[in-house]
């Protein structure tokens, strides 16, 4: 089976109502940071992500288990959370912190752009990191495909944008018909063209990359601008973030733009 | 005195809370077609445009003078309400039918632009049409200016990013210093340099474009897309817009991008 179907980009999640996302095919992209933070954890050997609403919602699910199996992660205004182990610096996701465990995961903006897409056929998380892997999924699927930029507190962010232009870049080389592609498709594209020849140096000017430096983060842009550096596919069933079943065995193409 | 700022571009109203436009500089951008459409209507001589919220309002509002002083304008899913003298179709409205008129105004995307900005300092209406105009009175002003795009229910729209784009190119040119663009104002640059070079080729092509192709206003493209025929600059004082003083008489520098 080859992908057909409609393509379309939006740029926050604010434009999205969740049962327009019923049964559609949703990749969300949050660059800086969840898309890679998730990636990083789940290559480490977390066993899963789960998205949670609040700091209340964090603390009620991981309840007396915490610390055990689970961990809880995530980031305020950047920032680690008070009573959380981990922030949300996809740095901090090695292997002997997460290897195994469930993490109760909250973050701004990553977090609900994935509850948004809780009624989706299938809901994956991209990033650069694991972009020839998510493409390659794609191809594998038919029906229309919703791409949700996370951005940044509501507002457009360039990195995602360029994260989306670049999928669909590389989904059209994998496939032979013309997509249907939408307006924000449309932008996505050119933006990759235009910003998307060096990520890290894109990741440093945006909005949301001086921010992060600001408040000493800038060793995440490297990790978050290494393309294709985690192949993995994470896949959002509704209530946790897993690895897709074969993910770890995929071959994935080694494609460059 | 010369422009000297911050400028953002959002690329729907929907990002943008109104107290944060409180004592800003803003421009609404609604190519297709409100933008046109009140910029055809004040240099036809009408003597404001009301923006309304909900048709309940328009009624109340034009009340016994309907018709006589009044007249109700606007669009519902593109076309001409029940009741209303005028649909959104810039060519309708020419001078025997508004000259000296007040028209009640509903749309669907740009009447809910413009009354968010309802607090702004000043807030100008800028499409294709009066793009130049527009740029010459933003660089007489001081402060961080905010564009606001209005999308079509609340989706990004290419041509909106585009105007908005060629509208930051065009202050760019006009001031020496350089100015400090946020994400959105860096990507509406690069798209209005990919797709602003035919605007008719880009409001064919885009969504709402095609759109209106469907419900027969192909013809109101042509008018939206013609660059700097309608040197206006119309200005909403938070409850009506009128033309800014002296833009009847403004000189407009003959700037091609």
């Amino acid at each position: 089976m080859e992908f057909s179907g409609r393509i379309e980009v939006h740029f926050t999640p604010a434009q999205v109502d969740e049962l327009y996302l019923k049964d559609k095919v949703v990749v969300v992209v949050d660059v800086l940071r969840s898309s890679t933070t998730i990636a990083a954890a789940l290559s480490s050997g977390a066993k899963e992500i789960i998205p949670v609403a609040n700091v209340e919602s964090a603390v009620k699910i991981s309840g007396s288990l915490f610390g055990d199996v689970t961990l809880r992660g995530g980031e305020r205004n950047g920032k680690t959370i008070e009573g959380f182990n981990l922030g949300n610096s996809p740095l901090e996701y090695t292997t002997p912190v997460v290897k195994g465990k469930s993490i109760i995961y909250l973050t701004s903006n990553g977090t609900p752009a994935l509850v948004k897409g809780r009624y989706s056929k299938t809901l994956m998380v991209c990033g650069f990191v694991n972009i020839t892997a998510v493409a390659a999924a794609l191809r594998e699927l038919n029906g229309d495909v919703v791409i949700i930029c996370s951005g940044k507190d509501h507002h457009f962010c360039l990195e995602d944008a360029v994260c989306a232009g670049r999928l669909l870049a590389k989904l059209r080389k994998f496939v032979d018909n013309d997509l249907a592609i939408d307006d924000g498709g449309e932008a996505s594209l050119v933006l990759d063209k235009a910003f998307g020849k060096n990520l890290l140096k894109t990741l440093k000017a945006c909005d949301h990359g001086r921010f992060l430096t600001e408040i000493g983060y800038e060793e995440d842009l490297k990790f978050c601008a290494a393309l294709d550096s985690l192949p993995v596919v994470p896949v959002f069933n509704g209530s946790t973030v897993r690895l897709a079943k074969e993910t770890a065995r995929q071959a994935v193409p080694a494609l460059s733009k």
